[in-house]
């Protein structure tokens, strides 16, 4: 595969095959892009992973020992995808949590994707996935491990030049792309869909509220989509993407768009050198 | 953990930390009772996960294979519970499916949960769930491996005395307890809920239902399994539990409880002689 992988801070690529994770979902994941020996977004990362464990009622990793550690698996690489995966640990069988938890700690390094100049200057062409995503306040936001929707959504296609779906839930509301959140201009309000019922809430996407504070977060309905006149995608691993279409309909990139691709650089990033 | 493994028929307690099992829950298992080197759902076992395996488009794996490995795991076990767990494989970052899949085989022999004789003439102790299901139809049905609502149901008490939960989806309806399907017989009709929205298709519910033709498959609100004259559990692990109570309601275990345990015995099963 490539990757450089540390579980517990040992260099072995291997888990128990008796791990929650595998067992049960039970656990989260970051996937955190680096330039260098550094993560612009790493607080970020760590704020909702806390928050993530929290809520599941996982002790929280220490956040040194996870920095030092992606550090250590992506030491050589310019550009690298850092993906930390924490899971309740080992257990016997059944759904009941142990009375002690000894959290796993998966930290891996990948290559970023690749992305060409040419995708985030005229943006990434959409479709409409037929999979509606279902409503679960206790897990909506989370980045958890309990991905099975998002696979069958992205098995839906296998044309290369689409590079994402728009999935909604079951009453028809926009909630995200399949690995990215949406931000739509409608009606000249810039609005990006609620994400307590179903959705990852991510960390892009924070950043993204952080600098246009004029943002409204609520309900994106299907139709109000396709009349928007600037659609963009955030992704902490790709940043921010223009979409350029949505099946039939035709976006040009906007003036949003390129003020966040600005504020990435000057983060630190650089998206189009990747992969 | 005192499990014995083998992982793609290799005698190892390890899966790579890659593997989509792990990284997205994509996969499924079947936990199965064995008595000695008899599986009397066996058959079922297999076809529901020969079905789960096209649903989630993933390569079956060959089920003679599986029986030669189950009794490689539980060899000198009186009795044991041998969990099968198959996953999508190695995989890059990212949700898509890989272009080819070599599918991950994980079969662990455990104990079997402890079980009293009491437990089985006088019932067991319920509670209600706060917890509710999302209705996702695409993953219902599937014993697969994205069970964080199940963790998280189980997670919501610690009594011992209490040894089920009773799950609601959201609009009140009753759809199983977190480990085992539910069967109720409300103004002389046995029912048991509808699981194409929701919730596992258990294989001792098929065995129940091919024992018993009259019974309905369809809603169960949770007002008339309050009022229901007897409640009964269905688990293939555990076999028929009868109901004493869900939190103030009392019943009574009834005939149809004690002609599916003896049912349970003609086949093979002792499960008051487990743990």
């Amino acid at each position: 595969m490539g990757a450089r992988v540390l579980v517990d801070g040992a260099a072995v690529e291997q888990v128990s095959a008796l791990d929650r994770g595998l067992a049960y979902g039970d656990g989260l994941f970051e996937s955190i892009r680096l330039v260098g020996a550094v993560a612009p977004l790493w607080s970020r990362h760590m704020r909702r992973l806390d928050e993530g464990c929290r809520r599941l009622r996982m002790p929280a990793p220490d956040a040194g020992r996870l920095w030092h550690e992606a550090l250590q698996v992506s030491h050589d690489m310019a550009q690298s995808v850092v993906r930390i995966t924490v899971t309740r640990g080992l257990g016997q069988r059944g759904y009941a949590p142990p009375a002690v938890t000894e959290p796993t700690r998966i930290v891996a390094a990948f290559a970023p994707p690749p992305a060409s100049a040419d995708v985030y200057l005229h943006g990434v062409r959409m479709r409409l996935c037929s999979l509606r995503l279902a409503e679960q306040p206790l897990l909506a936001g989370m980045k958890h491990l309990n991905r099975l929707e998002q696979v069958l959504a992205r098995a839906e296609w296998d044309d290369p030049a689409i590079a994402e779906g728009v999935l909604c839930d079951g009453r028809g509301r926009v909630i995200s792309a399949t690995m990215a959140n949406l931000f739509a201009v409608v009606d000249g309000q810039l609005l990006t869909p609620a994400l307590d019922r179903c959705g990852v809430a991510g960390v892009a996407r924070a950043e993204v509220l952080s600098v246009l504070p004029q943002a409204r977060v609520g309900e994106l309905m299907l139709d109000a989509l396709l009349r928007a006149t600037e659609v963009f995608l955030s992704s902490s691993v790709r940043g921010i993407l223009p979409v350029q279409s949505l099946a039939e309909r035709v976006y040009e990139p906007g003036a949003l768009s390129r003020q966040l691709q600005q504020h990435w650089r000057k983060l630190g990033f650089s998206m189009e050198h990747g992969g």
